[in-house]
């Protein structure tokens, strides 16, 4: 990245959720936010929708307003595409972009940042731009027991297996089983499952750990997963423990907040080694 | 395993649901039935109950009964265990059976045929005693499509990855995507969630594979996984395509029922290579 690049102008590719109002907040200077269209933020106010099937235009448009670097936060699933919608210039990008939305997650997002850099713009973290919002190691709230440790660590090990074939970022387990894995409908639709289901071998013993990690070896500038405030309620009412992830590489959305509601809510909250 | 044992009186230790029944009727000559307090089989006289604090004891009584072979068939939960209830032999095992429970899985299945074993019996599998009930590669109903067939080998990575951290025997893929990993709850809980929640990211493209294998590398003497009729109308519940499974690693608790009413679901079910 050159000098220019870090200290150019910053657009913010947003997603749903309460990421990018999040990081709006923790940025010294305000970005222009971007959003796909359908995937309009919670509490940030939106310069530019756009489409993929006009994304050569959008991209242009932006170097127009000076934007050097970019940084993707929130929420997006696939969407749709509408060949009536395409302008000449995104076309010759289909190949990339269809490559692209068929293969997995990562795949995904590898040629997303592919194709922004490649239109000579550099592609930023959350972690780079907003260090506070992703808590290095300690405990933050509560103290988990060695039960709670040992529950953390195999949580841990199924998460690193399954991001080895693309497979989601969090894991449930309690009393050394695994209740729940993460996949395509996510953390909630997940704990929600636990909360409705999952009952424990042993009904007086440890109450069970949701762990949450990046994928190994995923690029850490685009969808590093976070946590809420409304996380921890679901962990709540699925009876875990507490909440564990990987310190460094899971986005707090609001850092105090998630502390004190934690303990309001008696779960422990711990950014692991 | 000596020609002794492989003529000797067989006894099945047997667990929940439809298996038991199964297993019996492609047997040549009835075995003996045991089931451990709790866990009694559907449809199956059962000759003995026993309970693992007094192991010891039920273990002697298999020998004087002239038992030789045993065979597991049948799920089976980890057990509470009640301190007033171990005879003094058993006690003497509970350091294998407090490690065997306390591990994964696969852990506690191999400290139990080591328990069988170290008493002089032989433990076969079900595919030794019925090979009947395990089809070898084939599509048995209904015609996989391609998308179909790349949904199938991508769940079946899936439920590899998981397998080397001890995690289910089931996914479903559609489109590429993971819609669901099976964990403690089980296939047809998984199943059920998928009804309720995963919607595919096109609504018109392929609908979805349920695959089920044993773990890479588990003794298959013991849990493998089995597939009921009853696991057909879940995979039709949650709108998929059909169901595979490792050719030769999964039971079909009746084989010709299941063939029939995959056909009337209008499901493939594929036994994969």
């Amino acid at each position: 990245m050159t000098g220019a690049a870090e200290s150019g102008r910053l657009a913010l590719i947003a997603g749903r959720g309460g990421l990018p109002a999040a990081l709006v907040a923790a940025l010294p200077q305000p970005p222009l936010v971007a959003a796909l269209e359908g995937f309009v933020p919670d509490a940030v106010a939106v310069d530019h929708v756009f489409r993929v099937e006009r994304l050569a235009p959008f991209l242009r448009l932006l170097q127009d307003e000076g934007v050097t670097r970019v940084v993707f936060a929130g929420a997006v699933t696939r969407p749709r595409l509408d060949p009536a919608l395409f302008d000449p210039a995104t076309a010759q990008l289909v190949p990339v972009l269809l490559a692209a939305l068929q293969g997995g997650d990562d795949a995904t997002l590898r040629a997303v940042i592919g194709i922004f850099e490649d239109h000579g713009f550099a592609v930023q973290g959350v972690a780079d731009l907003a260090p506070a919002l992703l808590p290095g190691e300690g405990v933050l709230c509560g103290a988990p027991t060695e039960a709670d440790a040992r529950d953390a660590d195999r949580a841990a090990a199924i998460v690193a297996a399954l991001g080895a074939v693309d497979v989601g970022q969090g894991a449930v387990v309690a009393q050394g089983l695994c209740l729940a894995v993460e996949a395509l409908p996510g953390t909630d639709a997940m704990l929600d499952w636990v909360a409705q289901t999952a009952r424990r071998p042993n009904p007086a013993g440890a109450k069970g750990v949701f762990y949450k990690a990046p994928k190994p070896g995923q690029d850490r500038r685009i969808d590093l997963p976070a946590l809420g405030v409304e996380t921890l309620h679901r962990a709540a009412a699925a009876g875990l423990a507490g909440v564990a992830f990987q310190a460094g590489g899971v986005i707090l959305l609001d850092p105090a907040a998630m502390v004190a509601e934690a303990g309001r809510l008696g779960l422990f909250l711990w950014a692991r080694p």
